[in-house]
Protein backbone atom coordinates (compact mmCIF):
# COMPACT_ATOMS: atom_id res chain seq x y z
CA UNK A 1 0.00 0.00 0.00
CA UNK A 2 1.39 2.83 -1.20
CA UNK A 3 0.86 6.43 -0.33
CA UNK A 4 2.67 8.22 -2.55
CA UNK A 5 0.19 10.58 -4.87
CA UNK A 6 -1.29 9.38 -8.18
CA UNK A 7 0.60 10.66 -11.58
CA UNK A 8 -1.69 12.91 -13.58
CA UNK A 9 -2.39 13.98 -16.64
CA UNK A 10 -4.44 16.48 -18.85
CA UNK A 11 -5.19 16.13 -22.28
CA UNK A 12 -5.96 19.50 -24.05
CA UNK A 13 -7.92 18.79 -27.18
CA UNK A 14 -7.12 21.72 -29.88
CA UNK A 15 -9.69 22.10 -32.60
CA UNK A 16 -13.13 24.07 -33.95
CA UNK A 17 -14.16 21.07 -35.25
CA UNK A 18 -15.00 19.71 -32.16
CA UNK A 19 -16.48 22.87 -30.29
CA UNK A 20 -19.08 23.25 -33.68
CA UNK A 21 -20.43 19.72 -33.17
CA UNK A 22 -18.94 18.77 -36.35
CA UNK A 23 -16.51 16.41 -34.83
CA UNK A 24 -16.91 14.00 -31.84
CA UNK A 25 -13.75 13.24 -30.21
CA UNK A 26 -12.94 9.87 -29.34
CA UNK A 27 -9.11 10.63 -28.94
CA UNK A 28 -10.04 11.20 -24.67
CA UNK A 29 -11.72 7.75 -24.47
CA UNK A 30 -8.47 6.06 -25.70
CA UNK A 31 -6.29 8.05 -24.27
CA UNK A 32 -7.87 7.49 -20.79
CA UNK A 33 -7.96 3.76 -20.92
CA UNK A 34 -4.11 3.64 -22.02
CA UNK A 35 -3.11 5.69 -19.28
CA UNK A 36 -4.92 3.73 -16.72
CA UNK A 37 -3.32 0.65 -18.12
CA UNK A 38 0.20 2.33 -17.13
CA UNK A 39 -0.85 3.88 -13.85
CA UNK A 40 -1.21 7.66 -14.87
CA UNK A 41 -4.81 9.52 -13.92
CA UNK A 42 -6.61 11.40 -16.54
CA UNK A 43 -7.55 14.23 -14.19
CA UNK A 44 -8.94 16.72 -16.73
CA UNK A 45 -9.52 17.48 -20.37
CA UNK A 46 -10.07 21.10 -21.96
CA UNK A 47 -10.95 21.05 -25.75
CA UNK A 48 -9.74 24.46 -27.01
CA UNK A 49 -10.48 26.95 -30.47
CA UNK A 50 -7.58 27.25 -32.87
CA UNK A 51 -6.71 30.46 -30.98
CA UNK A 52 -3.41 31.26 -30.07
CA UNK A 53 -4.23 32.32 -26.56
CA UNK A 54 -6.22 30.07 -25.63
CA UNK A 55 -3.95 27.30 -26.24
CA UNK A 56 -1.57 28.80 -24.53
CA UNK A 57 -3.77 29.66 -21.53
CA UNK A 58 -4.66 25.99 -21.54
CA UNK A 59 -0.97 24.36 -21.64
CA UNK A 60 -0.02 26.43 -19.25
CA UNK A 61 -1.98 25.55 -16.66
CA UNK A 62 -2.64 22.37 -17.49
CA UNK A 63 1.45 21.51 -17.53
CA UNK A 64 1.84 23.26 -14.02
CA UNK A 65 -0.85 21.23 -12.17
CA UNK A 66 -0.41 17.89 -13.98
CA UNK A 67 2.83 15.42 -14.61
CA UNK A 68 1.95 15.09 -18.16
CA UNK A 69 -0.28 17.18 -20.84
CA UNK A 70 -0.98 15.29 -24.17
CA UNK A 71 -2.27 17.40 -27.23
CA UNK A 72 -4.27 16.14 -29.68
CA UNK A 73 -5.25 18.55 -33.11
CA UNK A 74 -3.43 21.54 -35.21
CA UNK A 75 0.03 19.86 -36.12
CA UNK A 76 -1.26 19.56 -40.10
CA UNK A 77 -0.30 21.91 -43.13
CA UNK A 78 -3.11 24.30 -42.87
CA UNK A 79 -3.49 27.94 -41.75
CA UNK A 80 -5.75 26.61 -38.73
CA UNK A 81 -2.68 24.33 -37.44
CA UNK A 82 -0.92 26.67 -34.97
CA UNK A 83 -0.57 23.81 -32.26
CA UNK A 84 3.26 23.95 -32.63
CA UNK A 85 3.11 28.12 -32.52
CA UNK A 86 1.40 27.74 -29.62
CA UNK A 87 2.93 25.68 -27.65
CA UNK A 88 6.49 27.77 -28.50
CA UNK A 89 5.04 30.85 -27.03
CA UNK A 90 3.41 28.87 -23.93
CA UNK A 91 6.98 28.06 -23.39
CA UNK A 92 8.35 31.27 -24.51
CA UNK A 93 10.73 29.87 -26.85
CA UNK A 94 10.89 30.14 -30.63
CA UNK A 95 9.34 28.29 -32.95
CA UNK A 96 12.06 26.78 -35.52
CA UNK A 97 12.46 23.94 -37.87
CA UNK A 98 13.60 21.11 -36.88
CA UNK A 99 16.13 19.24 -39.23
CA UNK A 100 15.24 15.66 -38.89
CA UNK A 101 11.89 16.80 -39.00
CA UNK A 102 12.14 18.34 -42.36
CA UNK A 103 14.48 15.22 -43.77
CA UNK A 104 11.71 13.03 -42.83
CA UNK A 105 9.15 15.21 -44.85
CA UNK A 106 12.03 15.44 -47.51
CA UNK A 107 12.60 12.34 -47.96
CA UNK A 108 8.64 11.58 -47.45
CA UNK A 109 6.95 13.79 -50.15
CA UNK A 110 10.44 14.82 -52.71
CA UNK A 111 11.70 17.79 -53.58
CA UNK A 112 8.76 18.69 -55.78
CA UNK A 113 5.82 18.00 -53.76
CA UNK A 114 7.24 19.48 -50.51
CA UNK A 115 5.86 23.05 -50.08
CA UNK A 116 6.05 25.20 -47.74
CA UNK A 117 3.08 24.18 -46.60
CA UNK A 118 4.19 20.80 -45.53
CA UNK A 119 7.18 22.08 -44.57
CA UNK A 120 5.60 23.50 -41.69
CA UNK A 121 5.09 20.53 -40.46
CA UNK A 122 8.76 20.63 -39.51
CA UNK A 123 8.48 23.97 -37.41
CA UNK A 124 8.35 22.74 -33.81
CA UNK A 125 9.47 24.98 -30.44
CA UNK A 126 13.26 25.25 -29.82
CA UNK A 127 14.41 22.45 -27.73
CA UNK A 128 11.41 19.55 -28.89
CA UNK A 129 12.30 15.90 -29.39
CA UNK A 130 10.23 14.30 -32.56
CA UNK A 131 7.50 11.75 -31.42
CA UNK A 132 7.01 9.05 -34.37
CA UNK A 133 4.60 9.15 -36.69
CA UNK A 134 4.74 5.72 -38.63
CA UNK A 135 1.44 6.63 -40.36
CA UNK A 136 1.92 9.73 -42.10
CA UNK A 137 5.45 10.78 -41.37
CA UNK A 138 5.18 14.30 -40.30
CA UNK A 139 6.05 13.98 -36.71
CA UNK A 140 4.68 15.06 -33.60
CA UNK A 141 6.70 16.26 -30.50
CA UNK A 142 7.56 16.58 -27.30
CA UNK A 143 8.86 19.86 -25.30
CA UNK A 144 8.80 19.44 -21.16
CA UNK A 145 5.80 17.21 -20.10
CA UNK A 146 3.76 18.41 -22.52
CA UNK A 147 3.37 15.59 -25.85
CA UNK A 148 2.08 17.46 -28.63
CA UNK A 149 0.11 14.61 -31.08
CA UNK A 150 -2.04 14.68 -34.47
CA UNK A 151 -5.87 15.14 -33.89
CA UNK A 152 -6.29 11.70 -36.57
CA UNK A 153 -7.21 8.83 -34.33
CA UNK A 154 -5.26 6.48 -36.26
CA UNK A 155 -1.93 8.98 -36.17
CA UNK A 156 -2.65 9.66 -32.71
CA UNK A 157 -3.13 6.20 -31.79
CA UNK A 158 0.18 5.14 -33.30
CA UNK A 159 1.95 7.85 -31.87
CA UNK A 160 0.87 7.09 -28.41
CA UNK A 161 1.96 3.65 -29.30
CA UNK A 162 5.53 4.79 -30.07
CA UNK A 163 5.88 6.81 -27.00
CA UNK A 164 4.09 5.21 -23.93
CA UNK A 165 7.25 3.19 -22.56
CA UNK A 166 8.70 5.89 -21.77
CA UNK A 167 5.99 7.46 -20.16
CA UNK A 168 6.57 7.57 -16.01
CA UNK A 169 3.69 6.24 -14.32
CA UNK A 170 2.92 4.27 -11.38
CA UNK A 171 0.71 1.15 -10.33
CA UNK A 172 -2.25 0.42 -12.64
CA UNK A 173 -5.69 1.00 -11.83
CA UNK A 174 -8.02 -1.69 -11.57
CA UNK A 175 -11.78 -1.67 -12.23
CA UNK A 176 -14.68 -3.83 -11.34
CA UNK A 177 -18.22 -2.75 -12.53
CA UNK A 178 -20.82 -4.54 -10.75
CA UNK A 179 -24.40 -3.89 -11.76
CA UNK A 180 -27.53 -4.44 -10.17
CA UNK A 181 -31.89 -3.60 -11.16
CA UNK A 182 -32.06 -1.17 -9.06
CA UNK A 183 -32.58 2.13 -8.76
CA UNK A 184 -30.09 4.67 -7.77
CA UNK A 185 -31.94 6.31 -5.08
CA UNK A 186 -32.31 2.64 -3.29
CA UNK A 187 -29.01 2.08 -3.44
CA UNK A 188 -27.76 5.03 -2.47
CA UNK A 189 -27.27 5.03 1.30
CA UNK A 190 -25.57 1.78 1.47
CA UNK A 191 -23.30 2.98 -1.55
CA UNK A 192 -22.22 5.68 0.82
CA UNK A 193 -21.36 3.82 3.86
CA UNK A 194 -19.05 1.78 1.54
CA UNK A 195 -17.43 4.58 0.17
CA UNK A 196 -16.84 5.95 4.08
CA UNK A 197 -15.32 2.53 4.86
CA UNK A 198 -13.22 2.60 1.32
CA UNK A 199 -12.01 5.43 1.00
CA UNK A 200 -9.22 4.99 -1.26
CA UNK A 201 -11.58 3.45 -4.05
CA UNK A 202 -13.56 5.46 -6.30
CA UNK A 203 -17.19 4.35 -6.29
CA UNK A 204 -19.14 5.73 -8.80
CA UNK A 205 -22.40 5.03 -9.71
CA UNK A 206 -24.16 5.31 -13.06
CA UNK A 207 -28.10 5.41 -14.04
CA UNK A 208 -29.28 3.08 -16.86
CA UNK A 209 -32.41 1.49 -18.81
CA UNK A 210 -32.02 -1.68 -20.10
CA UNK A 211 -34.50 -4.37 -20.88
CA UNK A 212 -37.69 -2.26 -19.71
CA UNK A 213 -36.58 -1.10 -16.58
CA UNK A 214 -34.16 0.92 -14.81
CA UNK A 215 -30.64 0.11 -13.13
CA UNK A 216 -27.51 1.28 -11.84
CA UNK A 217 -24.02 0.17 -12.54
CA UNK A 218 -21.48 0.42 -9.75
CA UNK A 219 -18.06 1.37 -10.29
CA UNK A 220 -14.94 0.63 -7.88
CA UNK A 221 -11.68 1.62 -9.15
CA UNK A 222 -8.53 1.74 -7.49
CA UNK A 223 -5.20 0.06 -7.20
CA UNK A 224 -4.85 -2.38 -4.84
CA UNK A 225 -6.45 -5.07 -5.63
CA UNK A 226 -7.26 -6.57 -2.34
CA UNK A 227 -9.62 -3.35 -2.00
CA UNK A 228 -11.53 -3.76 -5.03
CA UNK A 229 -12.20 -7.27 -4.47
CA UNK A 230 -13.04 -7.08 -0.64
CA UNK A 231 -15.52 -3.92 -1.39
CA UNK A 232 -16.97 -5.87 -4.62
CA UNK A 233 -17.93 -8.63 -2.40
CA UNK A 234 -19.33 -6.03 0.11
CA UNK A 235 -21.22 -4.20 -3.14
CA UNK A 236 -22.96 -7.64 -4.18
CA UNK A 237 -24.50 -9.13 -0.22
CA UNK A 238 -25.41 -4.54 -0.16
CA UNK A 239 -27.57 -5.48 -3.59
CA UNK A 240 -28.62 -8.69 -2.21
CA UNK A 241 -29.99 -7.14 1.00
CA UNK A 242 -32.57 -4.49 -1.06
CA UNK A 243 -33.73 -7.46 -3.18
CA UNK A 244 -31.42 -7.21 -6.41
CA UNK A 245 -28.83 -9.32 -8.21
CA UNK A 246 -25.58 -8.28 -9.20
CA UNK A 247 -24.55 -7.96 -12.49
CA UNK A 248 -21.31 -9.16 -13.14
CA UNK A 249 -18.52 -6.63 -15.50
CA UNK A 250 -21.70 -5.31 -16.91
CA UNK A 251 -19.67 -2.03 -17.92
CA UNK A 252 -19.53 -2.39 -21.26
CA UNK A 253 -23.51 -3.49 -21.94
CA UNK A 254 -24.33 0.52 -20.92
CA UNK B 1 -22.68 43.70 -40.48
CA UNK B 2 -22.05 43.90 -36.49
CA UNK B 3 -19.17 44.29 -34.39
CA UNK B 4 -20.72 43.24 -31.36
CA UNK B 5 -18.57 40.96 -29.96
CA UNK B 6 -20.32 36.96 -30.17
CA UNK B 7 -22.07 35.21 -27.37
CA UNK B 8 -19.98 32.93 -25.56
CA UNK B 9 -20.64 29.49 -23.95
CA UNK B 10 -18.72 27.00 -21.78
CA UNK B 11 -19.32 23.58 -20.92
CA UNK B 12 -17.94 22.00 -17.67
CA UNK B 13 -18.52 18.03 -17.68
CA UNK B 14 -18.73 16.36 -14.27
CA UNK B 15 -17.69 12.58 -14.32
CA UNK B 16 -14.89 10.22 -13.38
CA UNK B 17 -16.85 8.17 -16.07
CA UNK B 18 -15.67 10.01 -19.14
CA UNK B 19 -12.15 10.71 -17.86
CA UNK B 20 -11.68 6.87 -17.04
CA UNK B 21 -12.93 6.11 -20.40
CA UNK B 22 -16.10 4.48 -19.46
CA UNK B 23 -18.33 6.41 -21.10
CA UNK B 24 -17.78 8.49 -24.00
CA UNK B 25 -20.05 11.76 -23.59
CA UNK B 26 -21.96 13.02 -26.49
CA UNK B 27 -23.65 16.08 -24.98
CA UNK B 28 -20.93 18.69 -26.13
CA UNK B 29 -21.87 17.42 -29.54
CA UNK B 30 -25.71 18.20 -28.95
CA UNK B 31 -24.99 21.22 -26.78
CA UNK B 32 -22.53 22.60 -29.88
CA UNK B 33 -25.17 22.26 -32.47
CA UNK B 34 -28.00 23.80 -30.01
CA UNK B 35 -26.04 26.98 -29.44
CA UNK B 36 -24.78 27.75 -33.36
CA UNK B 37 -28.53 27.83 -33.90
CA UNK B 38 -28.85 30.50 -31.60
CA UNK B 39 -26.30 32.21 -31.74
CA UNK B 40 -24.16 31.06 -29.06
CA UNK B 41 -20.57 30.47 -29.48
CA UNK B 42 -19.19 27.45 -27.80
CA UNK B 43 -15.66 28.88 -26.59
CA UNK B 44 -14.25 25.85 -24.23
CA UNK B 45 -15.10 22.39 -22.91
CA UNK B 46 -13.47 21.32 -19.25
CA UNK B 47 -13.70 17.99 -18.03
CA UNK B 48 -13.49 17.45 -14.35
CA UNK B 49 -13.63 14.39 -11.80
CA UNK B 50 -16.23 14.02 -9.13
CA UNK B 51 -13.75 16.27 -6.73
CA UNK B 52 -15.51 19.74 -5.78
CA UNK B 53 -12.30 21.63 -5.60
CA UNK B 54 -11.55 20.93 -9.13
CA UNK B 55 -15.60 21.70 -9.87
CA UNK B 56 -15.53 24.93 -8.07
CA UNK B 57 -12.29 26.16 -10.25
CA UNK B 58 -13.61 25.07 -13.29
CA UNK B 59 -17.20 26.62 -12.58
CA UNK B 60 -15.73 29.72 -11.73
CA UNK B 61 -12.81 30.32 -14.38
CA UNK B 62 -15.27 29.54 -16.96
CA UNK B 63 -18.32 31.81 -15.87
CA UNK B 64 -15.80 34.59 -15.73
CA UNK B 65 -14.66 33.92 -18.91
CA UNK B 66 -18.02 33.23 -21.21
CA UNK B 67 -21.70 34.42 -20.88
CA UNK B 68 -22.98 31.10 -20.49
CA UNK B 69 -21.55 28.12 -18.45
CA UNK B 70 -23.28 24.99 -18.95
CA UNK B 71 -22.62 22.24 -16.35
CA UNK B 72 -23.57 18.30 -17.28
CA UNK B 73 -23.46 15.59 -14.79
CA UNK B 74 -22.89 14.86 -10.75
CA UNK B 75 -27.05 15.44 -10.13
CA UNK B 76 -28.31 11.89 -9.01
CA UNK B 77 -28.93 10.71 -5.33
CA UNK B 78 -25.82 9.22 -4.74
CA UNK B 79 -22.49 10.25 -2.93
CA UNK B 80 -20.78 11.14 -5.97
CA UNK B 81 -23.01 13.17 -6.94
CA UNK B 82 -21.93 16.94 -5.35
CA UNK B 83 -22.02 19.69 -8.36
CA UNK B 84 -24.96 21.68 -6.45
CA UNK B 85 -22.90 21.77 -3.55
CA UNK B 86 -19.59 22.25 -5.47
CA UNK B 87 -21.57 25.43 -7.53
CA UNK B 88 -23.17 26.43 -4.43
CA UNK B 89 -19.29 26.57 -2.85
CA UNK B 90 -17.97 28.15 -6.52
CA UNK B 91 -20.70 31.34 -5.75
CA UNK B 92 -20.16 31.30 -1.91
CA UNK B 93 -23.72 30.74 -1.29
CA UNK B 94 -25.48 27.98 1.11
CA UNK B 95 -26.80 24.93 -0.31
CA UNK B 96 -30.29 25.06 0.84
CA UNK B 97 -33.24 22.48 0.00
CA UNK B 98 -35.75 23.95 -2.76
CA UNK B 99 -39.02 23.78 -1.45
CA UNK B 100 -40.29 23.71 -5.20
CA UNK B 101 -37.88 20.98 -5.93
CA UNK B 102 -38.68 18.87 -2.88
CA UNK B 103 -42.04 19.09 -3.81
CA UNK B 104 -41.75 17.92 -7.39
CA UNK B 105 -39.78 14.55 -5.84
CA UNK B 106 -42.50 14.40 -3.61
CA UNK B 107 -45.52 13.87 -5.57
CA UNK B 108 -43.05 11.93 -8.01
CA UNK B 109 -41.98 9.58 -5.71
CA UNK B 110 -44.58 9.37 -2.79
CA UNK B 111 -43.77 9.88 0.92
CA UNK B 112 -42.71 5.54 1.15
CA UNK B 113 -40.10 5.88 -2.05
CA UNK B 114 -38.84 9.61 -0.96
CA UNK B 115 -35.77 8.51 0.94
CA UNK B 116 -33.11 10.73 2.16
CA UNK B 117 -30.89 10.41 -1.00
CA UNK B 118 -33.62 11.04 -3.56
CA UNK B 119 -34.23 14.24 -1.31
CA UNK B 120 -30.77 15.22 -2.19
CA UNK B 121 -31.78 15.88 -5.60
CA UNK B 122 -33.70 19.04 -3.92
CA UNK B 123 -29.99 20.84 -2.51
CA UNK B 124 -29.56 23.62 -4.74
CA UNK B 125 -27.27 26.97 -4.06
CA UNK B 126 -29.36 29.20 -2.35
CA UNK B 127 -30.73 32.06 -5.08
CA UNK B 128 -30.93 29.27 -8.02
CA UNK B 129 -33.67 28.63 -9.92
CA UNK B 130 -35.39 25.71 -11.22
CA UNK B 131 -34.87 23.78 -14.88
CA UNK B 132 -37.49 21.43 -15.68
CA UNK B 133 -36.86 18.04 -16.16
CA UNK B 134 -39.59 16.38 -17.73
CA UNK B 135 -38.24 13.15 -18.12
CA UNK B 136 -37.60 12.01 -14.71
CA UNK B 137 -38.51 15.15 -12.25
CA UNK B 138 -35.66 15.68 -10.00
CA UNK B 139 -34.45 19.70 -11.87
CA UNK B 140 -31.78 21.46 -12.60
CA UNK B 141 -31.04 24.61 -11.81
CA UNK B 142 -29.63 27.83 -12.68
CA UNK B 143 -27.41 30.58 -10.86
CA UNK B 144 -25.82 33.49 -11.98
CA UNK B 145 -24.49 32.56 -15.60
CA UNK B 146 -24.36 29.02 -14.73
CA UNK B 147 -26.60 26.42 -15.88
CA UNK B 148 -26.56 23.14 -14.09
CA UNK B 149 -27.96 19.95 -16.16
CA UNK B 150 -28.26 16.21 -16.24
CA UNK B 151 -25.18 14.21 -17.29
CA UNK B 152 -28.06 11.64 -18.47
CA UNK B 153 -27.98 12.85 -22.72
CA UNK B 154 -31.93 12.52 -22.65
CA UNK B 155 -32.67 14.19 -19.46
CA UNK B 156 -29.75 16.84 -20.43
CA UNK B 157 -31.70 17.41 -24.15
CA UNK B 158 -35.15 17.78 -22.46
CA UNK B 159 -33.34 20.43 -19.90
CA UNK B 160 -31.56 22.28 -22.54
CA UNK B 161 -34.95 22.30 -24.85
CA UNK B 162 -37.03 24.04 -21.73
CA UNK B 163 -34.74 26.69 -21.01
CA UNK B 164 -32.61 27.20 -24.43
CA UNK B 165 -35.52 30.15 -25.53
CA UNK B 166 -34.17 32.41 -23.03
CA UNK B 167 -30.75 32.50 -23.36
CA UNK B 168 -29.36 35.29 -24.79
CA UNK B 169 -27.70 34.53 -28.23
CA UNK B 170 -26.81 36.39 -31.44
CA UNK B 171 -26.96 35.95 -34.60
CA UNK B 172 -26.77 32.19 -35.22
CA UNK B 173 -23.61 30.86 -37.57
CA UNK B 174 -23.85 29.99 -40.67
CA UNK B 175 -21.62 27.02 -42.17
CA UNK B 176 -20.55 25.30 -45.53
CA UNK B 177 -18.77 22.52 -46.17
CA UNK B 178 -16.75 21.61 -48.89
CA UNK B 179 -14.58 18.63 -49.88
CA UNK B 180 -11.48 17.77 -52.63
CA UNK B 181 -9.76 14.66 -53.49
CA UNK B 182 -7.11 16.93 -52.71
CA UNK B 183 -4.28 16.61 -49.92
CA UNK B 184 -4.34 19.47 -47.12
CA UNK B 185 -0.62 20.04 -48.21
CA UNK B 186 -1.34 20.64 -52.07
CA UNK B 187 -4.53 23.29 -50.94
CA UNK B 188 -3.17 25.26 -47.62
CA UNK B 189 -1.43 28.16 -49.43
CA UNK B 190 -4.85 29.10 -51.48
CA UNK B 191 -6.71 28.19 -48.38
CA UNK B 192 -4.68 30.41 -46.24
CA UNK B 193 -5.13 33.75 -48.72
CA UNK B 194 -8.82 33.19 -48.55
CA UNK B 195 -8.87 32.75 -44.82
CA UNK B 196 -6.80 36.36 -45.69
CA UNK B 197 -9.28 37.80 -47.43
CA UNK B 198 -11.97 36.39 -45.38
CA UNK B 199 -11.10 37.47 -41.75
CA UNK B 200 -14.38 37.50 -40.32
CA UNK B 201 -14.27 33.70 -41.28
CA UNK B 202 -13.70 30.45 -39.31
CA UNK B 203 -11.89 28.48 -42.38
CA UNK B 204 -11.26 25.14 -41.02
CA UNK B 205 -9.19 22.06 -43.14
CA UNK B 206 -10.07 18.31 -42.06
CA UNK B 207 -8.08 15.62 -43.74
CA UNK B 208 -10.27 12.86 -44.86
CA UNK B 209 -9.22 9.18 -45.81
CA UNK B 210 -12.34 7.38 -48.54
CA UNK B 211 -13.18 5.48 -51.31
CA UNK B 212 -9.49 4.24 -51.12
CA UNK B 213 -8.22 8.11 -51.56
CA UNK B 214 -6.77 11.20 -49.71
CA UNK B 215 -9.48 14.74 -49.49
CA UNK B 216 -9.87 17.26 -47.30
CA UNK B 217 -13.18 18.74 -46.07
CA UNK B 218 -13.04 22.53 -46.35
CA UNK B 219 -15.63 24.27 -43.25
CA UNK B 220 -16.44 27.74 -43.60
CA UNK B 221 -18.50 29.62 -40.86
CA UNK B 222 -19.63 32.82 -40.02
CA UNK B 223 -22.39 34.81 -39.26
CA UNK B 224 -23.04 36.70 -42.67
CA UNK B 225 -24.52 34.92 -45.65
CA UNK B 226 -23.26 36.93 -48.12
CA UNK B 227 -19.61 36.37 -46.92
CA UNK B 228 -19.88 32.71 -46.68
CA UNK B 229 -21.56 32.21 -50.03
CA UNK B 230 -18.46 34.61 -51.30
CA UNK B 231 -15.60 32.59 -49.75
CA UNK B 232 -17.37 29.53 -51.07
CA UNK B 233 -17.46 30.03 -54.51
CA UNK B 234 -13.82 31.50 -54.25
CA UNK B 235 -12.78 28.07 -52.79
CA UNK B 236 -14.54 26.25 -55.21
CA UNK B 237 -12.64 27.97 -57.89
CA UNK B 238 -9.43 26.83 -55.98
CA UNK B 239 -10.24 23.72 -55.90
CA UNK B 240 -10.81 23.50 -59.83
CA UNK B 241 -7.53 25.45 -60.28
CA UNK B 242 -5.86 22.61 -58.56
CA UNK B 243 -7.25 20.28 -60.83
CA UNK B 244 -9.93 18.86 -58.32
CA UNK B 245 -14.41 18.74 -58.36
CA UNK B 246 -15.33 20.36 -55.14
CA UNK B 247 -18.01 18.28 -53.71
CA UNK B 248 -20.77 19.90 -51.64
CA UNK B 249 -22.31 19.41 -48.55
CA UNK B 250 -20.14 16.41 -47.29
CA UNK B 251 -19.63 17.53 -43.23
CA UNK B 252 -21.35 14.21 -42.31
CA UNK B 253 -19.47 11.96 -44.29
CA UNK B 254 -15.93 12.02 -42.87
Amino acid sequence: MSDRPPVTAAVVIIGNEILSGRTRDTNVAFLAVELDAIGVRLREVRVVPDVEADIVRAVNECRARYDHVFTTGGIGPTHDDITAASVAKAFDVKLVRHPEAAARLQAHYGAEQLNEARLRMANTPAGATLIDNPVSVAPGFRIGNVYVLAGVPSIMQAMFAGLKHGLAGGPPMLSRTIGAFLAEGAIAAGLSALQDRYARLEIGSYPFFRQGKFGTSLVLRGTESAAVEAAAAELRALIRSLGGEPLEDDGAQV
